[in-house]
């Protein structure tokens, strides 16, 4: 059973496998530093369908179907699915799973919910609760734009702090046994809310910094580890001014350098320079590619040993803009590492 | 560790205990005939907020806090809170628990989501990855009108089969230790999407009833039970239509009665003859206020000695509804047990 270290980390002394991953991205992501890591890239950003909403839950489920049988499984192996995405009612994530007739535990965390998500796995799969029990979400630039800020066709201008919301999915297969070299989660961390009182829906690195900072600073005090312990300390998705502050927070309150060791998923999915994307990538599929394709490769080589995955999430509602309300933002980490 | 039953059904060895709950509900539901049983009944809507949203975030965090301070605890001691609501970005959950400072895992499962909840409650208390556990949800006619169907304004006419969303939030304290007469979770089922074509998005009831006779057919042949071996089955919220639907599923797929122990929440909380309520009640809340108060009650009292509670979701959606789509389906399950 899990043990927990200090007030927040809970250890998982059966280290649970990931025993498969993959990443389906569109067009944009495809031309990006990471473009030949992922298993699918399409050149098509409605993939096929006549909406973007269906387009992204027809890549949530081809990341969930590639992973699985990567992992050499069927649907029906799977004791039970931790899924969500960014849009309203989590369409794309219950579209995508309707028909591969698998438990669903349907998840909410914004960019957060691919590590919200493998968290669960690993905790399910640590008990043997599940077997294998799969973590997958997906976004969309086109749903996302248009549920959150302004129809694509208004052409609005982006601001220099906006992230782009990565068209992608990413699935990984979570297992109670498996081969001793695959990669496994050591540690999970379930984050509290943060709201520091951002209120620019246009500038959700900053809105998530905080969060960033307090889960990466609570997970070295209860496991009395300091940035030099970890190969990386992998953020999705600050880009690049939440980036910049978390690296901050982190000297100012901890006195603690973390850039050597700190990279952020929405800084390496686009080329910043050439790709026109303002402060990087966002959205819960932007962090669930990268992980799931070139992380998890670089820790199935041993090229990482272990990889502090932070997921942070803008918990952020049109509505409650309207309102008035500031931004919400919560972060969870999942301690992965290689078992070479 | 939890240890599978049959294909589905999980069952926890070591019996957590559901120390406390409590509900919270608007002035309609007050007029129902559970009125009494609730904790607290709020005469105004809008709670003194400005906005239905803002008050339904507040009687979620008045329902959590009522429900930790019952137990004795204060909110340091819960370990994490599983909770969701109806509305997009689950801004009644993130809002009435930002100020709380536990642990946050947000869910989305439509009217599901209490059973969701106490589910994964259950299943991390059972582990011990959570000494003390919370799961909450709620739901507000009117933000939930205004998002789903038509601004309450407008003055459309509800058709006969709609359910009347409950202003009402309900929340439980799970704990992996406990009183031996505390009502306990003894098995919980996660459940899969069905879709057998439904759009009325105001028949959420015909929607459901699929669900949630899958899930009770799957529950009981993984047990090896029947209708007589639980005092209730408890679903919500199917309404009128859906309490009937399930009950000829069960007879035409089974050729099981379970008509003398089946109820559903949506048919208690309000007076169906006198309230002008329809179908009856629904939404998060409705499942929620009706366990966490009256059916607790009786677990404790020993009146109730084994309740299935199969918490029923439609995954419905506006912008799929208005691009065709039809309305996936849900439902969990979660076997209560009087510890009397």
């Amino acid at each position: 059973m899990a043990q927990r270290q200090g007030r927040f980390v809970l250890k998982l002394p059966n280290k649970p496998k990931i025993l498969a991953t993959a990443a389906v991205v569109g067009p944009k992501e495809a031309e990006g530093p990471h473009g030949p890591d992922f298993d699918n890239c399409h050149s098509d950003d409605y993939v096929g369908q006549e909406t973007w909403e269906k387009a992204e839950s027809v890549i949530h489920k081809e990341a969930i179907e590639r992973a699985i049988n990567k992992a050499g499984l069927s649907p029906l192996d799977i004791d039970m699915v931790f899924a969500g995405d960014l849009m309203d009612q989590e369409i794309a994530s219950t579209l995508g799973i309707r028909e591969l007739n698998i438990p669903f535990v349907g998840l909410f965390g914004a960019c957060s919910t691919m590590a919200l998500g493998l968290a669960l796995a690993g905790l399910m799969a640590d008990t043997h609760a599940a077997n294998y029990a799969v973590a997958s979400t997906s976004s969309h630039f086109c749903s996302a734009e248009k549920q959150f800020r302004y129809p694509l066709a208004y052409g609005a201008q982006r601001s220099t702090t906006a992230q782009r919301t990565v068209t992608g999915a990413g699935a990984a297969v979570v297992a109670a046994n498996g081969p001793k070299r695959a990669p496994y989660i050591d540690a999970v961390f379930l984050g509290r809310i943060r709201d520091l009182g951002i209120k620019d829906a246009a500038n959700m690195g900053a809105a998530m910094a905080p969060a960033a900072a307090t889960t990466i600073i609570d997970f070295m005090h209860d496991t009395g580890t300091t940035a030099d312990d970890y190969d990386l300390i992998l953020t999705g998705d600050l880009g690049k001014v939440g980036s910049t502050l978390v690296r901050e927070l982190m000297l100012t309150r901890e006195n603690m350098d973390i850039s050597k060791v700190h990279n952020d998923c929405g800084m390496m999915i686009f080329d910043l320079e050439k790709q026109d994307v303002h402060a990087g990538g966002s959205g819960c599929g932007c962090s669930a590619a990268i992980l799931c394709s070139y992380i998890y490769k670089e820790l199935e080589k041993g090229n990482l040993k272990s990889v502090l995955f932070v997921g942070t999430g803008a918990l952020m509602s049109p509505t409650l803009t309207q309102q008035g309300e500031t931004i919400p933002s919560i972060a969870h980490a999942v301690l992965i590492r290689s078992g070479c």
